[in-house]
């Protein structure tokens, strides 16, 4: 069955409406584009000043148009835009995409005028692409349509490219041609009024043609179908991605740009991380993996032999490359012994391998083929260095008649050969990609591998568990809330609690007496802190003295807490909330914050100071599975804290995975709280022993479901 | 007065030893650059056995030129270089260039061939550059010397270059062709066996015609020359280089093609940091920072406006602004009215200044006008992605005339203009640096930011206090070191305390009951550790146990020692120290490591977990500064801790920076200790309370100056 956007980017016939003779215009540009791809099907330029533009005859209208027509792209003013569209859903015409600027980029005004057009584009059943959009291009050589108006028309190829910047989209076309990069399809998606880079994703995933995905993009439309389109497309094929507005000024710009809300950054990296989307952080990258994908098989893992003839550069990839998570074993002794049968005596036979200076298109091949044949090594990276005294395209010869076809992944680095360099021609062109740094092919291979390593990795699934669903609505109705809609204290605790959700357990004095009794009971070291509900919300208020170890310690901490508390209001009677005091054990935060695009994020973290100053914290999109909380927990930098650091138990992080992911289904379940901060989350290495203290809970304004 | 390097880069006369007729034979391409280049000296070919090369008369050996000879280049075999470097010394050259190799890159026999030749070179006072090396440049148009083999004689321009790789050599000069980029002098240095890259660096000091230097090093030859030379020279001349070796492999590498040792890269971070040199991961960003310098002035402060034709490269290039550290103020709002005046309504007037697709010439030269004036910006970007709509020159030409001379520096970024952009071509001739991809120059200007910033700051000096030396002397001699050569216990306080660094003291306890007494007269809480000097040296023991509060505590504590201690040796008798406990404290750790290349590296972290855990540490090459303590002290992530976490009142940061300078005062004076560490040394808001908690020094095998 032919899908939908089929009519988009394989029409049987295509009306330019906006055609115009006048060269340097947008509607001339795309009509002669069109034109001298030589596209497969029938062309109708439509303008009802011209009768003939490039030799065409013209229609005044779509409407006119003797055949039928799949595509209509529109090149004319913003105000004719919806009643040409009207005319196009009148001729029966499937796809319309609208070049024309002037709509929500601009404010309310475009935005309200490109709701309009879309209500017709519904209305027709038609889909839409734009508006303010660079065109499409499908490089396939039955189709061969160039619906843009760049000055590029990209090389055929298996790398697909959804740009939301028209000037990227250009931009990167002309860069990737520089580089020999092909093209399946390209989509300049606009504003995305109707066709969304989700729509295009599971487009480009059933395309045959397409075995790479590059995005551009400054914002996401529905980040939770991203998240499952994207983690589908992944599992199939590699997708690159370069999200801007990462800083908020940038993001600001980008929001000017777009008229789009623009996430937490942390949000995106989380998202791309649980998707396996390699997130890059300039368009340059961009190239380096579409020129490393598209051309040369995924890694079958991270262990590189590099073979140079000159020391520098193969330093520098050995520093680049270990720096990314590379490893490069040693030579084995039987592939010394052959090398040492031609090679120059001064050469280095370790990795990399330095064939020094004299080497040439011979010492090349036969270097190579020693090395390829041990099995240890997936990447192999030729590093060449033109010297005066060999022929380059010779040598270049020579590494593609020894690396092709191994089932290794090859990256050649051609350093300072010139841009025009017949050497670095002739192996792009036998689809081995050629880097002129070592630095970056090093970069690139870090971000393949951190994608083969999602895709090697158990998926993971989301666990439900039996929770007490009825006890939190009871809570969350009958509790009073503080201004800032906070739920904290014992109620914080209790919806914790009927999620199973291990917690410290309080008991309360109102004198110091009570309280030396209450610690004798539970048994010191004790925790005591301020439980008068309208003096808990007051956060400037230091409320919590530990590691009381006796009568004396217990009575001072009474009174030094009733001093920090101050004058209380009337009715209000001052209480302190006793605990057990856990040694032995670390502290951790674990919560819950909500981005504007992705909804809830789960956090984790260790201790107020490692969140708060070093900014040691993980982040994932709900709902987090359990592979997804065992990645956060890892992923921390003070990770060694928690499996055991200076002779110390390590604490039980089976119940950490499981506390997160009982939180997660909190979050899953009630929609209503907008942050949770379990803090702090105590963990120790035994699961009796890992509770949480405190919790405080930030309710919508909307309220809860009761 | 002549420098005697201007005898080689300056030469009058130049000798070519190993001229060959042979094309592609290193002799051929090194006579034939010079003669290419019009040198403006005489060149006096060499060899035995061709009377005429290059037409021109050659001799058999170097006396037989009839002419005196200033430099001697030697491409000879390397059995012959020492002889015929011996004949150079008759007859009265002063430089000598040795192209050949199989020295001691090669290992200890080329080593010992290379310390024969240097044997000569001195004998007859000349100097010598390389063996294994490239050749040198000089561009200067009075001078035209191009002695290297490459392919390449660059333009000249100002910038010095310095590489110890010769194949990164001619990577580089061929890259730098490409980008426009000139040089005045480039020197490969090769083994350094006489002329080092601090003679370079001194040499390019002085020269006018150099006013940025870049180098490639692979290792230093002398580290403690190189931190005041360059130092010296940054602070007249900006230096970028690229130091590879970063990871051990790669140093491995580096070593084996060097036969130097590799230094630990922290050192060479905080030599480069001190020395205001500017340290940049990849050759491409080498490039790119002498682009920018080389043409245009070094920024007065980090406030950039950026203006554009294509939101995304606007909003890429603020992202990466941003997280570079420059600032990107708003337009004030006269600039925006005046913009107004001539500008697309649906321009965005904010910074980056999108002026959105149809802006062509006439655009940039208003909206550049308009923004120059703003004194608020030091840095303009004007960005271009060149549409079908406009011809990319005329807009170059509109960038140039607009911002040519305005004081303010200017990086301007075609975007996607392709490899022949006659725009890119014109502003790069008239002196305006373009970069394709907005990343590249933000990652530019913030190594350049942190050149004026280090040039801007107080210099700083390194402070004497009065100490006690002898008594240092006394302690070292009286004491027993334990097998590893370390001094610990009261001995190591002791050191600390004669440097003026003060001690949390101890009071010793034989028994449980006289530590009970001890801790009553301190006042609780206190700290016990194990004393007994032979348990001390056995680091496996957890010997410390803190803030023991009560009578009972200490008595346990005193068993749990003895428990954890084990087994005594004969003769050997139980004994604990007992301190104060310090509390609303911070612990810190000072300390110092020896790197076989810089020498003494001081440190500065906090407590165990941060340094260790977190990888949170400051280090500097000793001697140390007051401004250089202040910054290593403020370069933490966990800074924040130091200066009043969550309402605590801020640590005595002048007492730690103090005890830092004494503590390199103690390492200068004293050139017997390998390593220092001084941990915990704790830090509070009163001075009284700032006090090193335990110690201990590693002394060298050859011991002190008693």
């Amino acid at each position: 069955m032919k899908h939908e956007l089929d009519y988009i980017f394989k029409p049987r016939s295509v009306a330019v409406i906006g055609a115009s003779r006048r060269k340097g215009s947008i509607g001339h540009e795309i009509l002669h584009n069109i034109l001298i791809a030589e596209f497969d099907g029938k062309v109708f330029p439509v303008n009802p000043k011209s009768p003939v533009i490039h030799s065409i005859k013209a229609y005044p209208t779509v409407l006119d148009v003797p055949d039928e027509v799949d595509l209509a792209i529109l090149i004319v003013p913003k105000e004719h835009v919806k009643p040409v569209v009207r005319q196009c859903g009148e001729k029966g015409v499937k796809g319309i995409i609208v070049v024309s600027a002037g709509f929500s980029e601009v404010g309310p005004e475009g935005k309200a005028r490109e709701m309009e057009v879309l209500e017709v584009v519904r209305e027709y059943n038609m889909r839409m692409i734009g508006p303010n959009c660079f065109g499409i291009v499908n490089a396939d050589p039955t189709v061969n349509l160039n619906a843009t108006f760049g000055k590029t028309y990209p090389k055929s190829g298996n790398v697909g490219f959804i740009t939301q910047s028209g000037a990227m989209g250009e931009a990167i076309m002309n860069h990737a041609a520089e580089l020999g990069i092909g093209f399946s399809m390209v989509a300049s998606i606009g504003n995305k009024a109707d066709i969304s880079s989700n729509d295009l994703l599971e487009y480009f995933k059933r395309d045959p043609r397409t075995s790479v995905i590059l995005m551009y993009l400054e914002n996401f439309g529905n980040p939770r179908n991203f998240t499952r389109i994207a983690l589908e497309t992944s599992l199939v094929k590699p997708i690159a991605a370069v999200k801007s507005g990462r800083t908020k000024l940038g993001a600001k710009a980008a929001s000017s740009h777009t008229g789009a809300l623009a996430g937490l950054d942390v949000g995106v990296d989380a998202l791309f991380e649980q998707t396996g989307v390699m997130r890059v952080d300039t368009v340059e990258e961009l190239f380096d993996v579409a020129a490393a994908l598209s051309v040369q098989p995924i890694p079958k893992g991270n262990r590189v032999a590099v073979v140079t003839n000159a020391g520098g550069p193969g330093i520098l990839a050995t520093d680049a490359l270990i720096n990314s998570g590379m490893e490069m074993p040693s030579l084995t002794p039987g592939t010394i012994a052959e090398l040492k049968k031609f090679s120059s005596a001064d050469a280095s036979f370790s990795n990399p391998m330095d064939m020094v200076a004299g080497a040439g298109p011979r010492e090349y091949k036969l270097t190579l083929d020693a090395i390829k044949k041990d099995e240890r090594f997936n990447i192999i990276i030729p590093i060449y260095v033109p010297p005066v005294t060999h022929d380059q395209l010779k040598v270049a010869v020579k590494i593609r008649e020894s690396l092709t076809d191994t089932g290794k992944s090859v990256y050649a680095c051609f350093m300072g050969a010139g841009g025009d360099s017949p050497g670095i021609e002739h192996l792009r062109q036998h689809n081995i990609p050629v880097f002129i740094f070592p630095e970056a092919i090093a970069g690139t291979l870090a971000t393949i591998h951190g994608y083969t390593t999602w895709l090697n990795r158990p998926q993971g699934e989301v666990r439900t568990f039996n929770v007490d669903r009825g006890r939190v609505n009871g809570i969350i109705a009958k509790t009073v809330k503080g201004k800032d809609g906070a739920v904290v204290g014992e109620d914080a605790l209790d919806i914790l609690d009927a999620y199973g959700i291990q917690v410290a357990g309080y008991r309360y004095a109102n004198s110091a007496e009570e309280a030396v009794g209450i610690a004798a009971d539970i048994s010191y070291p004790v925790v005591m802190k301020i439980a008068s509900p309208a003096i808990l919300h007051k956060t400037e208020v230091r409320g919590v003295i530990v590691d009381l170890r006796s009568e004396d310690e217990v009575r001072n901490a009474f009174h030094e807490l009733k001093n920090r508390a101050g004058e209380l209001e009337k009715g209000e009677y001052f209480s302190v909330a006793i605990q057990q005091m856990i040694t032995g054990a670390v502290e951790t935060v674990i919560g819950m914050t909500t981005d504007t695009s992705f909804g809830p994020l789960m956090m984790f973290g260790l201790g107020g100071i490692y969140v708060e100053v070093m900014k040691d914290v993980a982040f994932r999109v709900n709902p987090l599975t359990d592979q997804g909380a065992r990645e956060m927990i890892k992923s921390l930098r003070s990770y060694p804290l928690l499996t055991g650091f200076r002779g110390a138990p390590p604490v039980d992080l089976a119940t950490v995975e499981e506390t997160l992911l009982r939180l997660s289904q909190l979050v899953r379940d009630f929609d209503c709280f907008s942050e949770i901060d379990v803090n702090p989350f105590i963990v120790s290495p035994d699961k009796e022993n890992c509770k949480a203290v405190d919790a405080r809970f930030i309710v919508h304004d909307s309220g809860c479901r009761a």
